[in-house]
């Protein structure tokens, strides 16, 4: 064994009053104080400021440069500084989305249950590692329980299925297909998928489904050229007839579908497909099927809701994510397993020198083996805290006034001559289209994109605009219970403002062109 | 388009009355602070708390129906109730791993310093999810600080490089070898890996990889008996001239080596692979070289402990665990690419819905089309904050210092009569066994899993055990400052105590079976 003496013999070993000055003070219980008071000052504000806000977007290169200001130089800086702690958190503030104004009505992103906030400050400060019981006691625990309550909502008889927690709905879209993949293409794990199967591993999804769905194929050694893009009905769901005469074509072309991926609801129109049909059709040709339900997965909590999503409890698998529409910090994804034996699907491999070999009661609870972290954050606690603290009809409640707006919004905006919507809402995400008569057809798509930009950059609302069939339509998310049909209106208000402005530029823009001619 | 008349007809539409209560109270400032102020006197406490602690392990039955017991019935739960909150965060903090207590030896889990826990609840309260510039705008900017402040340490010329945040060291190593094999093996993203390559694709890994890398090839559709496993040195290194044999005899029977996995360190010994020598073959052999950096990486902060990592700056990619090493809240790891165009290659495809078309100084700085998450959470932020505020120079001293304790550690052990150190030690894990007189050699493994067992079960001290070679050693990673070469003498003395304890247990077992004879 040779010796390191270049590195260890040069030291004055161990000299505690060397280290110990900037180490304990930036480890104390009094730096965490005093830092804890500054922020919990700078959220109570936001939490109390009652304007409304889009966000305010900064040139990359000048944030950049103001961010490197307020670094301190590296050396001797021994002690905290609150008033540099206020500035960052301050320049915090101001960068980022305000998911808590009644202007923000752009994404999937949501202002959380504030105890969750508080709680993920806990778990920071004292780790629950949740792959291992040994580490994450209560974390492990908590996964039962939710399990418990989910399958009891869905209904599931006790015991039967599985949920892993994931770090976000793109891992628990993988997990599961993966587990897919290894059930149905036999030694695809230990083997890899270059070996002879039945067909061509092929997985059908949804025209609209999500792109951490769709770069699944290129990820697991399918490529991405064997994914089945499947059509769309006029509501933007998968058209059941036609999918399953194109998955037919398909399998006699040498294509062995053996998974198809559902959404609940889509992430441009919230459309929900009909998964009670899809269950039927899957099952009946041996196909798994898992539902990318991150968005609407929620509205099993609401006994108004749920009916939306028949069918989800003859699905193989499906994902929420905990962090949109259950109202936790981000990242917090639930993947449900319908046979619990599927669960260790995923990852058949057994990590020996992390898992004991010994089973015993804590190794049972534990759910290393089936989840793709390692360490894990605790993120479940933080749902079990609401479950605990409010039971789930807060989170029933507030999704069925989010829904049950969104709704009035779609009627709303039915009525005015210059709004086309796009689509029945489905959840609480509506597209729809700004037509003044004044926009000629082939203009309508730049509208909308100059519309986009043009509100986002007066700062006052956050909306955002999705591609459908190639042309750029307007979308609102509403992810905040303070937001009322009052609001609506004044956004209608501020698109049309904003289109007077961009009718003024672009007939500008055509004197222009005229003059230089 | 059909009318969904059952949900949305039998409602009282809107009736703010209805729902303001319970809704508005839960998301208040006020809950906010109550909460706030009960989880800061709980971390408080914890922090100032003197005691030598290893982990309260609890039978799950039981825990699970103690957190049962603390839910309260989901009805009419309108108000905070600050005694359950405290009730709640003291059953979480009582069955938590004691990271911050001089007991605490077992893992490469850590406490972090606490402006960043404080920071967490900033960033959750208030998110900027970090995959794209218009929700992320500080968290993106962090990234390219960061950097361009480890592409100095590492000696990169500015610009040429890349890096990533990932949710976690899986994450990285799965995203580094999605991009070699993209990378070298034409096509693998499109067409899959089901086509005539070179060879049959093959990854190899030191023998005492991470289970996260050892488990790609299965992921990838490599499949896991594509994996080449290298031995090791009496370092538990990679020794380079077997490994180089072992390669190229694999090669000469049609396996295409095209990426090679290097540790530093393992997980198992803290060992780190000779990365210079890896790093020369690899690039002589056309084959994709990453470092699982995920517990050393950090060592490049430090002039002392850099030049352990010697030929990293060589490697294709690395990665490093800023929740281990740097002491941050997890998830944060840091994936670099030496070459930066490759960044782009793990995930080639095209988000179009999500991503705008329109290249413009914003997209430019934008992580989205470089990661597997599309919510991600903005950890790079407390790490930025640690650099902002005190310095990459607080995470060098404490490094330093527990590479300096880890060495005095090894010395002292090795005095001992009745220890045996496996090894020495390379960064702050070292592994060991004890081995009183009275043992015989057949039960010594056993002994080490009983004090294991044992010494966790007695609560004062936490240390691990891992198997090398298929026996069980003692280990321990020294992650808190505030332990010192006492803590390790009161450790040798619980040691021996528990030691004596099982020996009594062994010998009236002996007596046991003598007497049923």
């Amino acid at each position: 064994v040779a010796c390191q003496n270049i590195i260890f013999d040069d030291r004055s070993a161990l000299d505690e009053a060397e280290y110990a000055g900037d180490l304990r003070n930036a480890f104390s219980a009094a730096t965490f104080n005093e830092s804890a008071s500054v922020a919990i000052e700078k959220i109570s504000e936001l939490l109390r400021r009652n304007t409304v806000e889009g966000v305010t977007l900064e040139h990359p290169e000048l944030l950049l440069e103001e961010a490197r200001g307020l670094m301190r130089d590296g050396e001797g800086c021994d002690t905290f500084d609150p008033a540099l702690f206020a500035k960052i958190i301050d320049l915090y503030l101001r960068t980022s989305i305000k998911v808590s104004s009644t202007g923000y009505m752009a994404r999937q992103f949501s202002s959380v249950v504030p105890i969750t906030a508080v709680f993920d400050m806990v778990t920071a400060m004292a780790p629950q590692p949740a792959s291992f019981y040994e580490a994450g006691q209560l974390a492990n625990v908590a996964d039962k329980i939710i399990a418990e309550e989910f399958a009891r909502l869905i209904g599931w008889e006790t015991g039967t299925s599985d949920m892993v927690t994931t770090s976000g709905g793109s891992l628990a879209n993988l997990t599961a297909l993966l587990a897919a993949r290894n059930d149905r293409l036999n030694a695809s794990w230990k083997k890899g998928v270059a070996q002879p199967f039945r067909g061509t591993p092929t997985i059908a999804v949804g025209e609209d489904v999500h792109y951490s769905v769709s770069r699944v194929p290129g990820i697991i050694g399918i490529g991405q050229d064997n994914i089945l893009r499947l059509p769309l009905n006029d509501r933007r769901q998968i058209c059941v007839p036609s999918a399953v005469a194109l998955i037919e074509a398909a399998r006699a072309a040498g294509q062995d579908i053996f998974c198809i991926v559902a959404s609940a609801g889509s992430t441009s129109t919230g459309a929900i497909d009909p998964l009670d049909e899809l269950a039927d059709f899957a099952r009946a040709n041996g196909i798994w099927l898992h539902v990318d339900a991150a968005h609407c997965g929620a509205f099993l909590l609401s006994d108004r809701l749920r009916p939306l999503l028949r069918g989800i409890e003859r699905a193989d698998s499906f994902c929420i994510d905990a962090h949109k529409t259950l109202f936790v910090p981000a990242l917090c994804t639930l993947l449900f397993y319908r046979d619990r034996t599927k669960s260790l699907g995923a990852f058949t491999q057994e990590a020996s020198y992390v898992f004991d070999n010994r089973e015993d009661p804590m190794t049972r609870f534990e759910s290393g083996a089936k989840n793709f972290e390692c360490t894990k954050r605790p993120a479940i606690l933080n749902l079990w805290l609401v479950w605990a603290m409010y039971g789930p009809g807060l989170i029933a409640k507030k999704l069925e006034y989010l829904v049950d707006l969104t709704r009035d919004t779609y009627n709303y905006l039915s009525f005015l001559p210059d709004f086309e919507v796009v689509h029945e809402p489905e959840c609480n995400i509506l597209c729809f289209e700004y037509r003044p008569e004044w926009v000629p057809s082939e203009r309508v798509s730049a509208l909308q994109l100059a519309l986009r930009d043009n509100i986002r950059a007066a700062g006052k609302f956050f909306i955002s605009k999705v591609e459908l069939e190639g042309r750029n339509v307007l979308r609102i998310v509403l992810m905040n219970h303070e937001i009322n049909i009052g609001h609506v209106a004044d956004l209608v208000t501020e698109i049309r403002r904003s289109a007077d402005e961009i009718a003024t530029l672009w007939s500008m823009d055509a004197v222009a062109q005229e003059v230089s001619r």
